[in-house]
């Protein structure tokens, strides 16, 4: 129940994105339904899909929805706007990042796969749908923006509750740990403008430069 | 089997579309075969994935390429052209439409899914190719655009197929009157220029506005 | 055993194009790593989603994230440069092509699927996942350039591998020779300039003219 309830308002906080993405676009309230739930609900879909265990959780139970529809209502309504609560909005957007990451990976251990895919699958829930979101809407996806921390605290946090699945030491304190690292780290990386290497050496891959 | 050709029918309408942008976009046939699939079976292929029960249909039955081929055939050979056609085009698109919406929640309620999920796949029958056909050529999704109206009235066709089909009141008959709605309501939006309301709120997201 | 071998190099020399797109783009590392999974993995994990047998063989096998690494690490130290090596990795990315149009419909027709679908599948463990890395990283599909050939071998070989395979005469010599067909014309295309018709007739849609 808890934890229905921790994933239901991580799809809140991500299909937002989406639908504040539609509404920059100027797309119409179809395209904010579509990117709300493509962002909410893309990552666990393709989790679910590759797991190949019947029906994809979103589909199985109709009440994700409904976090799909109140974002899209909200953002319609301007309710939610970029330019107000753009700081609540990535505080609420790291939150949902360190959730899903940790619930993902759980979800695929328990479907028996190996341990490392179910942290790849892990953190495919957490950035899968924003993936989706901005291929949908033919934006490059931010996830490959060099400023800026996302997947690298998702994939710890994966990686760690894959781990602690596997040694048996993963306890609710131990998700509650992996997801204040998780949140903690996507946090302070937005104070502190850190950023990534570039996928190419030679000058601009270093992590020292910073860069515009 | 009137079921059959019926979604051959539809398979057709929708690979025109894939093959004529190929086309606009001065791809290849190789292009135009892969976005003709992606429209014409795209939708019908995630529905089915979706639904985990055995392999999708367009892959099941090798008839379903049938139609892909002939449009590919009939748009290199300039037999089938843009210009000439397009009012014809857009009455058997939305043929399509409304097929696809009404045939796709069928396939998927009897699959044993919840009636809204099979509501959203039969949406999701209707307008997932279009969208996969946009995104695999770099395109904005034709379905964002607010000037005309596409997925409402599928969303409709789809809503009340589920519902009917929970309440035991869908028959042959019932079928053809969604399908003669879907169909209507798309036609009457190309003539009268309907829209749909923008995503985000405030200035331009009336429905009363015309824009150009 | 050697067919492992095989796939994880086809793997790798896809993974490669990947990572150096991702590099061209100026993405970070966790580009690099999503277009290299991609383009490795993409085409066989659809095939396996669509083949419903169970987990995709990448998720299943955690060896094969050993050829997506080494290609982003390599391409990050610059130890894979493009303009280096620029002829080397056609050759191999023909190599990749004419491995995994075999064994994909290989794999396909011992799922027990159509002997047309199988063909398909290993088409689509072949060209999907260039077409996965192209479409997430923003960009038109390689795929459908007119200038020259790299479906229509494929198409081939995943054709002729699927015939020997429903008349029985399917042996290591005939996939040797299939390989060596699609390798060979895959290599001839890029020598003497071939390309492909257009998918819309008219001007330009012949096969004589040359474009530049």
């Amino acid at each position: 129940m808890v934890m229905l309830i921790l994933d239901l308002l991580g799809t809140f906080f991500f299909a937002v994105s989406g639908s504040l993405l539609a509404a920059r676009k100027h797309f119409d309230i179809v395209g904010s339904l579509l990117l709300a739930s493509l962002a909410g609900l893309g990552g666990g879909v393709v989790r679910d899909l590759v797991l190949d265990d019947g029906v994809p959780n979103a589909f199985d139970r109709p009440v994700y929805l409904v976090p799909v529809l109140l974002a899209a209502v909200l953002v319609l309504t301007s309710l939610i706007h970029e330019t107000r609560f753009r700081r609540t909005l990535l505080l609420f957007d790291a939150g949902g990042l360190a959730l899903f990451c940790i619930g993902g990976t759980v979800t695929a251990h328990e479907a028996g796969i190996n341990v490392v895919s179910a942290a790849l699958l892990g953190l495919t829930s957490a950035v899968g749908g924003g993936v989706l979101r901005d291929v949908v809407a033919n934006e490059v996806p931010q996830l490959f923006n060099p400023r800026g921390v996302y997947a690298i605290p998702a994939m710890l946090g994966a990686g760690l509750t894959g781990l602690m699945l596997e040694l048996g030491w993963f306890t609710p304190y131990a998700a509650v740990g992996v997801a204040a690292l998780v949140f903690g780290l996507r946090v302070l990386s937005l104070r502190l403008g850190w950023h990534v290497p570039l996928a190419g050496g030679g000058p601009g891959g270093g992590t020292a430069r910073r860069r515009r």
